[in-house]
């Protein structure tokens, strides 16, 4: 018998600047029944993401706000325990933007199934997920790296930028990262074959740049924002692209964000900036999840995974990725399976 | 005869801030003679351009520096008056990158002829020459305006604003210009039949963008940078694109252009910024100045042209783009012809 109440985490509070203890707020609340067509999914991992600090503001952007006093929203895994739907049957392994809640009713288009049998469940909310597509879609049809360019990128350890660096290696591109600690800065180099690496916390990233890419940049793909996208800004090539991904330096910035304005850069480098959500490239998804499921076969992308386990760290686990907690993606690892053979 | 000496400006000093008396150099200096394979072109007209302010500057750019104690170079029109080319006789009126000077020794491939039959002779310095060319290939290429979009144009009574808000007219787009007088707006309304202007220095931008584009914008084509296009970035539409081709705010700033940074606002709205300069496309300006020939001809395209007199006054025009003196093109007239039938 499934349990009749069940956790869940609400959002009290818009937060001004980084999230606390106020922002969120824990209940205790029924576990749903299915409507017809529905399945109830048992939440085993979640994943928390840098974007949902966006939704928790009340500004017009590419998705809805989270609404207050209503459960967050998020990336799921999950085994579904009850089923009212001729699609999925007890067992089945699916994935989804359900809640940070240890069930949640699906209807069937909310959900996909995934097979355990390829690859860990969890690379369906990491590197065969949205992270990885967003990796794929930005770095290939927006940063379109040529073989023997210089590609740079930033948050080059998270879950986006570590892919993005090894696909851009897989386009026979010079791959350039930057991260924020020494075990990142290792990772990158010696497990990931990035050619270069930056420390953005100990080196002086403008000189740094100007040493690691003696040839200019002809990519950046950006994750971060802030100064260390001002520096690279400022080399590069003629031509270069530059994917926006992700501005993380001013997601919690409470002040305008206020840097050097970036068009006379722009006019010397006849460059092109993008910025993009991965939904843009929606119609494509089976093609980059194909490639995507392939290189992990074949050995050309590695991942890592940050595992938290239990329901209440959920909120450290997303702040954390405002700190640079997390090497590859951070998951939180809510239950094991009852039904599911993992 | 002609005169064995001439008048010349050389760049004295590279200006911090705005350029003034000592930035220019006169020098009396001879008229040179004509080497194998080339003419002597008499100016009579000459280009002023903003971009010839980044020129100015010892910094890394699509182009060279102007060295130091050498003739300013610009686009000038002029008649041939000596020709040792099999190519150009006495008489040709004749468009090229040569200087500010009354007399230049040209290579046949730094000039080309103009028919001064099909269109007056200054509008191969205006729309039919670089302004024209770079509004086309700008707004073309890069901003792509469709049938009802919203498009919006700052330095919108300039030689290229004004030329970039008509094609978008004839491309069916809802046209709103930015310019900075109200014999600019009434220019804009009236004669060229924007749909929206704003006067930045009597309206507040941002209000009036909000008022003059209830559906948001979809291509931005900035000319000024500054505050002006930090408003601009904040309505962007979904897919919005932005022709990034000048900054002239910026030009004369002695401290760093510091403002909003872009990145989320271009997350948010999947919105494209490119950077780029005329010279980008030279392989098609034949289509270009075909086409836009063929709406002069057909009168969809009307031009404004600043014209002041003399040799001497060349320093006060250029300086007058940064105050926005000029309607349209600014033009020097330094001569009349001697040989050419204009």
């Amino acid at each position: 018998m499934e349990p009749t109440s069940q956790k869940q985490i609400q959002l009290a509070e818009r937060p001004k600047g980084m999230p606390d203890s106020s922002t969120f707020k824990f209940i205790e609340t029924d576990v749903p029944k299915p409507d017809q067509g529905q399945v109830i999914v048992r939440t085993l991992y979640l994943s928390v993401d840098p974007y949902m600090r966006g939704r928790m503001q009340d500004t017009k952007s590419y998705v809805e706000p989270f609404p207050l006093n209503e459960v967050i929203q998020g990336g799921v895994v999950g085994e579904v325990v009850q089923s009212n739907s001729d699609s999925f049957e007890r067992g089945d392994v699916v994935v989804g933007m359900l809640g940070w809640q240890e069930y949640s009713a699906a209807s069937e288009k909310d959900i996909r199934k995934i097979d355990p049998t390829i690859a860990p469940v969890t690379t369906a909310l990491g590197i065969l997920g949205m992270p990885g597509l967003t990796a794929y879609f930005g770095l290939l049809h927006i940063g379109q790296p040529k073989e023997g360019e210089t590609v740079v990128v930033s948050g080059a350890a998270g879950a986006v930028g570590s892919i993005v660096g090894q696909i851009a290696k897989i386009k026979g591109a010079r791959v350039v990262g930057i991260a924020g600690s020494d075990e990142k800065i290792s990772y990158l180099k010696n497990e990931l074959g990035f050619d270069e690496t930056i420390n953005y916390k100990t080196e002086n990233v403008a000189e740094a740049l100007e040493k690691a890419c003696p040839n200019g940049v002809d990519v950046y793909f950006d994750n971060v924002g802030g100064e260390i996208s001002d520096a690279v800004y400022s080399i590069l090539n003629k031509f270069a692209r530059v994917p926006i991904c992700g501005a993380i330096s001013s997601y919690n910035k409470e002040d305008e964000d206020l840097g050097p304005r970036v068009q006379t850069k722009l006019i010397k480098s006849s460059a092109l900036m993008k910025g993009f959500v991965v939904s843009d490239y929606a119609s494509h998804f089976g093609e980059g999840a194909k490639q995507l499921g392939q290189w992990v076969q074949e050995g050309k992308l590695k991942y890592e995974e940050t595992i938290v386990e239990g329901f209440d760290s959920i909120p450290d686990a997303f702040l954390g990725l405002f700190k640079g907690e997390n090497k590859g993606k951070q998951l939180v690892k809510v239950a094991s399976p009852l039904y599911a053979q993992l």
